[in-house]
């Protein structure tokens, strides 16, 4: 027998009202009891009436947008998102754009004329593109932006902020108690802000140890396996070496792995190697590698219940809750493998 | 200046009627001249009165149902759905279900009555799941199979297949040329029929060249990094050991890789391995993997273009030529890399 909206507000122990207010989506009804009415219609297998939905503007879309050639990242992002669009009756499109083309703009226009796209997550670098960022604002679209940083008081609108510049800082800062002086910086492309917050937080760390900086080990590249393979290459090839590595991604690190092996220096005992994001091959490695632990999925997943929130409340007139943000962001945090030790005498 | 739709038609050389059939998705144009339409719009930017489309039955969202813990399988069947998506106008949404849950028949059914869905392409192990596919049949909605085969005459609407069978024959065969003939097979989850099949050439290619079978080395498990290794650690305590190793995804090869160092077992000398799927990864191993490359972003590519002329062809009520897919369905090919070699005397 098919469930009705009455048998699912017996179940959750509430007025059909409010399971109407909540197949509505409107936003006067708590987090928790939306969860429980939500359960209810899932275990009821409860089909709501379309046509209903549809004049209320329902059902809801939500596009992430990226450019990013890690499959890891965009799959944990993408789990986060799917996870949260899921519990709030979400469906998730995908739209990945190229950041070096000019018709960016152009082609996210295109997308949103297609309709019923109720609101963006947008990744590095289009969340750190301020063009893009205004001509998302004029059309008054919903969106929420995931950057690298702490604060950015001069937006209004949600961002959802990933602190690696404090990450950075404990990777170098740890290495430098192993008593590491010469810690190489194998960073990405600095269109990515979180790039440039990693170097930062290297050189303040360095500064921090009296450590004096020297650019011979601070070397441009690009956030995959091949430039990190290159650039530790060149650098074992130095005189002195360097005892470390601070690989801006994990796949940096794999590369200068790869390229240790190849030159025959021992990881970790010639040669230390941290990455940075905790990807799954970062276990798989061998040695297996130290790096700090991203949180994509809880990233996402914030960014994805910050989005809704505003849709909601642009649905109804009123203000989204910015407040309610962590105020310094999420922190990647280190994770100790075998890929480090104090360096040689 | 806005660009209206007498500019398309006069930069893409054609009628203007034309230019709106191509908008309203009707399948009287030819693909050629449909791609010079959308590369004029695009250059132009040309918005279409998004009202007339959407009485037309656009946009068109076409949704991607997977379940596959694997991200290079993900990420690459993504990029091919959404490039051909792109090129025809179509949006694409992702809704990766758990297949060890009873309520997917329930979830999808829930997903399609948002509405808004023009058709499915689904993945192993939904594709190959008759009650799934026959629901989807009786709601007569577009959809697109991708499975494990070659054949399958009982069926009706298009499938794309991919020939496992025949790429483990050869994996095997070479293996076999090379002088091996204690080749183990560490298999991943039979809910996959990509796995029976591949168990299935690797026995054909044995009989083939007169090795008998030895269920000793036939080793049931998981298509991931740990199931791998742990198996592999089991095999190399026996004796006498296998002196190759054919695991079922570059993973599961990964993990075997894994344990041959941790038991120093030397690779390729004491012990080759061959992976499949040829992801990233398996490029960046120590050594790198001989494995099977898996054409994942191509099979996505025509399933998407399949998808798309069935979704055509149901709103014009012709048929689908489904005798324009290819007979023997994509070949996964043999890549030789450096984890391989004769076994030692």
């Amino acid at each position: 027998m098919k469930a009705t909206i009455k048998d699912v507000a017996k179940l959750a122990g509430v007025s059909f009202k409010t399971v109407s207010r909540v197949i509505n989506r409107e936003p006067s009804v708590g987090e928790d009891l939306q969860r429980r009415v939500w359960a209810a219609i899932e275990e009821l297998n409860y089909q709501p009436n379309l046509s209903a939905r549809q004049l209320r503007g329902a059902p809801g879309f939500i596009a992430f947008i990226y450019d990013n050639p890690n499959s890891h990242y965009v799959i944990e992002m993408q789990h986060g998102l799917l996870a949260e669009c899921r519990a709030q009756g979400y469906e998730l499109l995908i739209h990945p754009l190229n950041s070096r083309s000019d018709g960016v703009q152009e082609e996210l226009e295109q997308m949103l004329s297609h309709g019923h796209i109720a609101g963006l997550v947008l990744t590095p670098p289009f969340s750190e593109t301020p063009e893009l960022v205004a001509a998302l604002r004029r059309r008054k679209l919903s969106f929420v932006r995931i950057v690298s940083g702490t604060a950015d008081p001069a937006e209004n609108e949600p961002c959802i902020f990933v602190n690696d510049y404090q990450a950075a800082f404990a990777i170098t800062d740890y290495l430098a108690g192993l008593g590491h002086r010469r810690i190489a910086f194998l960073g990405g492309e600095d269109i990515h802000r979180s790039n440039m917050e990693r170097r930062r937080g290297y050189l303040a760390a360095l500064a921090d140890r009296g450590i004096e900086r020297d650019d011979t080990l601070i070397v441009p590249g690009e956030f995959n396996f091949d430039s990190g393979a290159e650039r530790t290459r060149q650098l074992l090839t130095g005189d002195p070496r360097p005892t470390a590595i601070f690989a801006a991604n994990d796949e940096i690190a794999a590369g200068a792995l790869f390229s240790a092996r190849i030159s025959e220096v021992a990881v970790p005992q010639e040669l230390s190697i941290v990455g940075f994001e905790d990807s799954p091959f970062s276990r798989q490695t061998w040695p297996k590698l130290t790096t700090a632990h991203q949180p994509n999925t809880a990233i996402a997943g914030s960014a994805a219940s910050h989005l809704i929130a505003s849709i909601r409340a642009a649905r109804q007139g009123t203000d989204t809750a910015t407040d309610a943000l962590p105020d310094n962001g999420f922190l990647p945090t280190l994770v100790v493998r075998d890929s480090t030790c104090p360096p040689a005498q």
